[in-house]
């Protein structure tokens, strides 16, 4: 894409009311709007790693056997007090609106009773079971403060599942599957070395649950993490478990987090309130034994900048990076701006995704866009390049908890569709 | 998709509640699920077609220049207050509901004053136009009736793009090019022969509007046909234009019809109210000058069902359809079953959309289930069938205003691979 086709600027200043960093940054790279405190819209190049985010958990989520679905915000009041969660002092994020006759609808802040009241119609026999529905779908939640960004909105895309198994070993069995999976894709997104499993308040059918924390300054929540096993028990659960669940190690060390995962046994808890029964392998009708599993894909893009970026700017991981290559072009001559079209179309041609700062602007200028919008790699035709090179240069990488900056220098075009098709 | 796999299940008779043709055949098909009247849940063969439609839409709204955003769904009562909209007087169809400090907010009916607030921070200078972001965001309608399925919707999924120009003329350019490209959209859709450019009221700023009417018997709405300009006009401005704006002919022909899209000149009336500005050539503050252009994909998703459905179920245009084939195995052996999965892998293999009836049933169940879902090609793989070949059969397809429907015959695996992939 030409950066003078993409409407969004650049912009020196957050708005004064914006404190997070997530925020601050997004906003002035415009990948995100601020509508109100905890809602946001997104630009084309926020929009991008939205939905860099998304494609990988939908890779592993179809990989797990899921099958996606697009339930709707507007929620019906009947079939929540079949759980007592319509009452707002069981929910209190719940917002919550009149239709023309008077009735109240709300507004899902998560999709358990909907969507077990809808598996009525599909799930009569052990035949139809397990099964894995899941979304992206946006969710409303009324909180009472709204300050972190991305990392707490009072509307935000979720990604969630629901396994509806015929036991509890076959729902086990896919518990620690989804475990596994959560860990693949927040390696995916670059927060795998940063996120470590939580162990958090179970319910009446598990001892535990558990969410996925990112190790971040700017996390609300805090955990307690065992650093032989880099797995944590989280705050609300301290008093009774002080040790780590997994070796015993009592050396806990208190870290800031954020969730930004949690995989959760539920039970026959909503089936039971909805009544949602097979029949089993003798005939007999049994509840269906569910689980949920969320991910915040926004939430996940919000971490990433807190914990990548540094006083110039955004650092995208590769894999969620808007584009590929933020080609650079600082021709005075049209011989060298015709040189730095070329090679656009070369790379457009290969299918390699790429930024074009065709724009007339300074060299600082761009070079601090460059910075702020935190493309991976940098290339730069200028009259200096000879014909055919380029000279390119890494956004700071991140290798494990280090970060290296490579030094500029200069490749062939060749070598460059080389580096960044992978090919 | 092995059909075994599908989590939904056909059903024999939709909701009672449910009087609309389209939303009984999805319904039971499988593809939706009501949640309440006017609000249904996408469901994986409904997702699969309403992602079909806005791919369509999406392509095309690329190659007119446009940019895809996500706008958020909650809206802020100032904006909204600054162009008068926010009042129920002047809007009687908002959803409002309520933060936890008192103060009210809106769910998006629409988005034009969002969208100018928010370009507001990328356009300052006459450089910086003509500018087309666009997005498929779902919005929230408080409908008094919504009878009609997919095709009147409390919440729904819109494709909205509103473009910014310098003037009246450029405005005036892309309008023309947008409508074209509405004309392309509904013909990929399979909805062309039957959509007309409706003349309907225009506003402050120009003479008409214009809208996209499907001609279908479920129509709520009533148009004013030229047949021979295939061109029409809205009830009304009826009373004031009794004769087609285009050819002057007064014989025209009252029709039941569907909107499925509409293009708007806003002129400057977002813009002088929510002072959006750039200095032009001369270096003097002009207003920007802006359009808008909507099409619902799950209500022209709708209108398709309701046009081509017959007695036995859905029957998709071939564009839209949730799979290519639908792949049914009536075997009765091991040998003929293998041969079954193996044809499916061989079509899985070439990227071909299948939907594989791999189920323990009956044929005459499975033949009522494809004539239901509506798949364009049926291919039969039965004891019947000689090896290497496979029994196909179009669903009924429509050809101009006729249908015809091929009769069953047998090809080779080879044949159909070659059939459906288009290779």
């Amino acid at each position: 894409m030409k950066q003078s086709f993409l409407f969004t600027k650049t912009r020196r200043d957050a708005p004064t009311d914006e404190v997070s960093r997530n925020a601050k940054l997004l906003i002035r790279g415009g990948f995100i709007h601020k509508e109100m405190a905890g809602v946001y819209s997104y630009l084309p190049l926020g929009l991008r790693v939205l939905n860099k985010v998304v494609g990988i958990i939908r890779e592993e989520m179809n990989a797990l056997g899921g099958q996606e679905v697009y339930l709707s915000a507007l929620q019906d009041r009947e079939v929540w007090e079949k759980t007592g969660r319509w009452d707002e002092r069981a929910v209190d994020s719940w917002f919550k609106t009149e239709l023309k006759n008077g009735a109240e609808a709300g507004l899902a802040f998560t999709h358990e009773e909907p969507i077990t009241a809808m598996m009525r119609g599909h799930i009569s026999s052990y035949k139809d079971l397990p099964k894995y529905p899941y979304q992206f779908q946006v969710k409303f939640r009324n909180e009472t403060r709204a300050r972190s960004g991305l990392i707490r909105g009072r509307e935000f895309l979720m990604k969630d599942l629901y396994s509806f198994s015929r036991n509890e070993t076959e729902h086990q069995a896919f518990y620690e599957k989804i475990k596994q999976a959560y860990h693949t894709i927040f390696a995916r997104i670059g927060l795998g070395e940063k996120t470590v499993l939580t162990f958090a308040s179970g319910g009446s059918f598990s001892k535990y649950s558990h969410e996925f924390q990112t190790l971040c300054a700017a996390g609300e929540d805090t955990i307690h993490l065992c650093d032989k096993c880099r797995i944590a028990v989280n705050s609300e659960i301290i008093s009774e478990h002080t040790a780590c669940p997994q070796c015993g190690n009592e050396k806990l060390t208190q870290e800031k987090a954020v969730e930004v995962g949690n995989i959760f046994t539920l039970g026959t808890k909503f089936s039971d309130a909805l009544n949602l029964k097979y029949r089993n392998e003798v005939g007999k009708e049994t509840s269906v034994f569910m689980g949920s599993y969320g991910i915040g894909p926004g939430r996940a893009m919000g971490v990433a900048v807190e914990l990548f970026a540094d006083e110039k700017g955004i650092v995208w991981p590769k894999s969620i990076a808007p584009f590929a290559v933020h080609l650079i072009s600082l021709a005075s001559s049209t011989k060298v701006k015709k040189e730095a079209d070329a090679l656009y179309e070369k790379l457009q041609k290969e299918d390699i995704e790429v930024l074009y700062d065709d724009r007339d602007a300074r060299a600082g200028e761009k070079f601090a866009d460059a910075d702020l919008i935190g493309i991976p790699l940098r290339a730069v035709v200028s009259d200096k390049t000879p014909v055919g090179k380029v000279e390119i240069k890494a956004r700071l990488t991140v290798v494990g908890q280090e970060r290296t900056s490579d030094s500029a220098r200069i490749i062939s075009h060749a070598e460059l569709l080389k580096m960044v098709s992978g090919k």
